[in-house]
């Protein structure tokens, strides 16, 4: 093939060897007996596979994402335009496989006219809180994702499972266990499934370090550190009233924490103590606290050290410290930008090893998720029970806070008694 | 609102308050003189626009993505159904915000019709390479992606011209100058613009670091290091192929050392001197070449060591050194997991800082910039005279390797001489 | 000067420039009016001082070490010859600029013969602990290091003193408040001086992380993450035994997390809670404690999470964070391996900023300022009441975990109280 | 032993437990019959052992250092005392086991006799240039460090084998493969050992990369990337002067990527190109180069691609790069700062993997070495053919650059053909 210097009498060489049945790029490649045929790829039950193109020391290209059309989607109602909704939410749609926007809910018809134009939602797919029952006539919407304030989930939940659809709410779930239980009556009452968007459960990094501590590979796990801070600005907004958000920097970002750490092993909590403490004068927390700092002891002797804050600088981190090794993911329960780190000995000295983990929108994951067990019948990684359990273990931490003492909570025997299957669409 | 214990009662509560006009998730707000009220956005121009909800020393969340709606896209025809466009291009469409895919092009009807119902493609738009001069038919087409192998992106790129269409063409352009010159001219002829696929033009770490070079934040940048280095598998793909892919890892890997060498300080470089290698024996390089190291000068004075590989672990780094500061780029040419750290004396120590910028789509940046140059009839960042001159480099490379003798090359005052504007949409 | 192609020539060449009073190597420069004189260093004051040989834009290497001639060193016994000793303090001496060994003290004479031997101490100025009261006549002796099991502490000290000498007394300094009073009692009245030897308020990082933190430059630091975690071996050390350890990961380890939270801002803590885990069963916890979990409240609000073990892989980290930043240390009670890495805004983005800062022995820091705190009569930074203030609050946080209450402490007005000023030998 | 709450009782209590043989702190240990003795180290060939005091999966503290009684060390002459004498040299003898200085040889009384006083050289071992012979009359100078500037390294060189003293010679050699001829054959003559002081071939991290890349864990290497960058200040320092410095950043900064390149694979370079630049009009290089890219290829085909610069911040790097795996080195040939990290795919993902690695003194390995390779009679493993087959190389860089052709070197078979045993004191 040597001496082809130009595209001319390359094409010209080419067609010179013979031209076979397989073409490439439209140009039928020379059947060169010396050279295998080039795999142009496969189609197998509608998927294209392709040989592996690296090395075998090499990580492979992830394959073709198997989205379905978008005809095929599972639909979802989005209940409540605000931040996390339009900034989060709704573009993470576009990176699901098997989930689509269908249909909007919201108090602003001039915000949800410019929504819908955007995401390409028909106007008679459009409607407000009051309208909630009329859902039930919209067959393209199978689940309702409530994103209203926190004090609202339940209100939403309710209306949604009246409407006969299955629901995807925000975390905090609520801010009382009266409330979460309600919830979760309503949902069974109406045989409709409850998830809650517990991000974390799903996310790719978070996944592999509980994985790591749960395969012993950190020896055995006993202490956990978990931090998760952030600086509110505007003292107007929701998340600094207390009639709407509930409580301040605990169930907001702390809960991440505490959820995650009720994860890592699949224990429940049997002893709780908090210290918490606000600024005094700071308009932001007139009606919510700060900072939070919670101590949790598990039924193995494992000691979870939390720490949430809504007035220091961004902050988000998450220890799984071993007998043997330590994880540490950065960025742990941010949006985007975790990594993950194990410390270990090998061959005598500490090493470091931070293992690259494909990044995917965590969002995105969690939609794939509830669709998934709408499409397979199969209770979520994080129902309605799961959020309950965090909210009476919250309601504990207030509690040891208020009193100075350390709280005692219900032993739950088991593993992952709250929890759904990890099942995951492929 | 002190001892509201549970969501009944806090709703009471807020009852009590006095409903006011402006609700918030359906529920109205209570008119509380001493607090402001809660800010729920603003529609401007279509765009919804939140106050920001952190303090001022916290990064605020990105807005909400301000993307067309699917049916006002530009639309795209790909043509090639090959690894990288099932893998990469076609699922980044989903995160770009102005453009969409609308035909197909491909050499396998099974393949086209998988992929075609994956991404919701109508059968009349799905052609073969014959049928190629249809696409001046279907007026959803606006541009054509050639994303084939190296050696056939010049029939392809002045088929699509012909068909009357824009066209985008991955990288390397063609494996010769010949081949890009007759490109240029074909598009110039049928008035449609031609862009090439270097991402790395578009991606925001390598944007900031050019950026940084340009400003003299570095001090005078006289040194750079470009490695991008990959271990291939199969000797069979075409990739290993010279009729199909032209060369080895120069014109695949070692390109984006040359194209983004080039960018940092927009000058053209006046002589190169070069090194290559290929391990006798090796089925994968009975063709194609192994490593290539070459040393670029610019007319400033700067220097660019590169180096490409075929078959050593993937790594690819970038480093731009000045006489203040260096910065560098780990994964610098991957298709993600960028960072960008600039060392520098702070207070008369070294410090390392490592700035946090937002992971895009770096195929999704690029469709977007190309629709966005068809919609605002500008010449494309990278436009296909960038990559004729990539080309003529990469020639002279492969002499200096093979004479031993540093080459010189035409010199090209000015900057950015063979580079559009920088205009982005917003 | 071009062309001179070996060394004879080039000398030639040199002579032929001319010959002038300035030497350099033994060979004369030559006076080339064109080029300024080499500055080959001036001495001021017994020091060698060199004019900048890198850029403004670099940082300059170290000065020459201002050390003190051998002879002229304040002398040290070094009283217990355990591990702490002999594998750290000893060989710290040499990174010394102001202290040297000068007498042991031991109840092996064959250790002690081998250790005089390797660092040539006379055989005369070794000592039984039967023995100490001789050290009074031990002229060369101004300073006795304690570093024996922290049960002995008191007893040692209390001889040193006794004998007339200034004493450092390795943390923690004894097993209960009562012991605390009675070596500082035992100091005052012999009118020595009393240090205890906290590492970390002498390391570089850490004491750039406590400058940080007071600078403001972090925002209002509220909150602080502590960890300090090893894994014990054998059972049989006596560190695992209650008698001569006093306890277990507490007062050993987390005892860094203490002091170190202490010092940030030079507040007293105020209220501490705490939770204990040991597990049942394991022989290196018959008679001291595993795992504690510990929280500070001081009285300007912040908050301390702290925790230490005896049980899992080795982890030492420091967190401080503020409203504005954050600050984190690794490897921060380690013997080594200390890095300081801020978190920020800037220009918008979130930046972390790792500053280079120079390695130091920290052993060899800590003998030098007792050297110079005995040679400028001052109190040293860590005095004993250091140490007692610690103590007692261990004490409270035993007391919290064993109770399951918050416990309060006495509040202590003022900033760094039991501490001396932060002079340092230049 | 519960209960004992101060250290009266404490000690009391253990006393009641009987009082054993053995004891500790001088206080005997109880000899409960549950718990195994205290084992308090043990004296072996004048060495004390301790046994392990952390677990299995934990790093153990490095022992007691084994290094000799001041008096017993091999006895070092220091010729010429600029800025790597006092700065780094001089201190570093404080952290060798095997090495002490005992004379000094310089130009200026005065700082020679500051530098004796701090170091406690008796004042008839301070030397001028022109008194090197009396050298010989000195039994307590068995080693000459030659620290001179590059020009004068033969003639001290020389005057140090003619004095019967083995030499240890800075690195660059000489500026001329005579100059280092010459010194070889002046040392063979004189029957003395002769070392060059290349620290990287002794320092941890390097020597672990070496290891690394011979012993097939990364894979086949093919190829390196080598970086070591500065700033020079003043102009008129002797670096910037031909006649004393040789060259400008190839003999000092580059030789480190050129010595360190060479010693990966123990081959010698069959080819090398390079192109040189040095901004006109800059004062600093009127005489001497500035910024040097060079490229060397190994007879295994392996291909070195190499910088150095003495105009652009701070930046010295080392990369190893083979078909399995790669790594890196930071701060590669700075006097402290050292990582080593691995990249390689580990269970199908990339993993990055630092491990941890003892800091150790440079220099003071380097002095021990030497030490070392006199006592034992030992070929140093940087003799001066070491050197001198540096210096042939740039000067092949030299006329490479000059000429803008590949330049061929003379092949040397084997492996490590210019190196002495790695043998390294215990």
């Amino acid at each position: 093939m040597a001496g082809t210097e130009d595209g001319v009498s390359r094409r010209a060489a080419m067609a010179s060897l013979g031209i076979g049945a397989l073409g490439i790029g439209g140009v039928a490649l020379a059947q060169d007996a010396s050279r295998p045929p080039v795999d142009l790829g496969t189609v197998v039950d509608g998927k294209v596979l392709f040989p592996p193109s690296q090395a075998n020391s090499e990580a492979q290209p992830a394959p073709p994402p198997n989205a379905d059309a978008p005809a095929d989607r599972v639909g979802f109602a989005i209940v409540g335009l605000g931040k996390l909704a339009l900034e989060q939410v709704l573009p993470a749609f576009a990176q699901a496989a098997h989930a689509r926007p269908v249909a909007l809910v919201s108090g602003s018809p001039v915000k949800m006219a410019a929504v819908a134009k955007q995401y390409g939602i028909a106007p008679d797919s459009c409607y407000t809180y009051a309208d909630m029952a009329r859902l039930r006539d919209n067959p393209a919407v199978q689940v309702v994702y409530v994103i209203t304030p926190n004090a609202l989930h339940r209100q939403h939940v309710i209306a949604a499972a009246k409407a006969g659809k299955h629901v995807l709410c925000e975390k905090p779930m609520a801010p009382s266990s009266s409330d979460c239980n309600a919830m979760i009556e309503a949902c069974r009452a109406a045989n409709v499934k409850l998830m809650i968007a517990y991000r974390m459960q799903y996310q790719p990094h978070a996944r592999e370090a509980i994985r790591l501590a749960r395969s012993g590979a950190l020896g055995s796990v006993t202490l956990m550190d978990m931090i998760n801070n952030q600086n509110q600005g505007d003292p107007a907004q929701w998340r600094q009233i207390k009639a709407l958000a509930g409580g301040g920097s605990l169930p907001d970002v702390g809960l991440y924490c505490l959820n995650t750490a009720r994860a890592v092993l699949g224990e429940e909590p049997v002893e709780v103590s908090a210290q918490i403490w606000s600024p005094p004068g700071d308009p932001r927390f007139r009606e919510v606290e700060d900072n939070v700092a919670f101590t949790l002891r598990f039924p193995s002797g494992a000691i979870a050290n939390c720490m949430s804050s809504y007035s220091t600088h961004r902050l988000s981190r998450l220890k799984l410290i071993g007998s043997d090794a330590w994880a540490e993911m950065e960025h742990a329960f941010d949006y985007q930008g975790q990594n993950l780190r194990v410390t270990r000995l090998v061959d005598g000295k500490d090493q470091i090893a931070e293992t690259s983990i494909g990044v995917k929108n965590q969002f995105a994951l969690e939609l794939d998720h509830m669709a998934h067990s709408v499409r397979k019948n199969l209770l979520p990684r994080t129902p309605g029970e799961e959020g309950a359990q965090d909210q009476r273990i919250m309601e504990a931490i207030y509690e040891a806070a208020r009193t100075g003492r350390t709280v005692r909570l219900a032993e739950v025997p088991g593993h992952d008694r709250f929890r759904g299957p990890e099942s995951l669409p492929q």
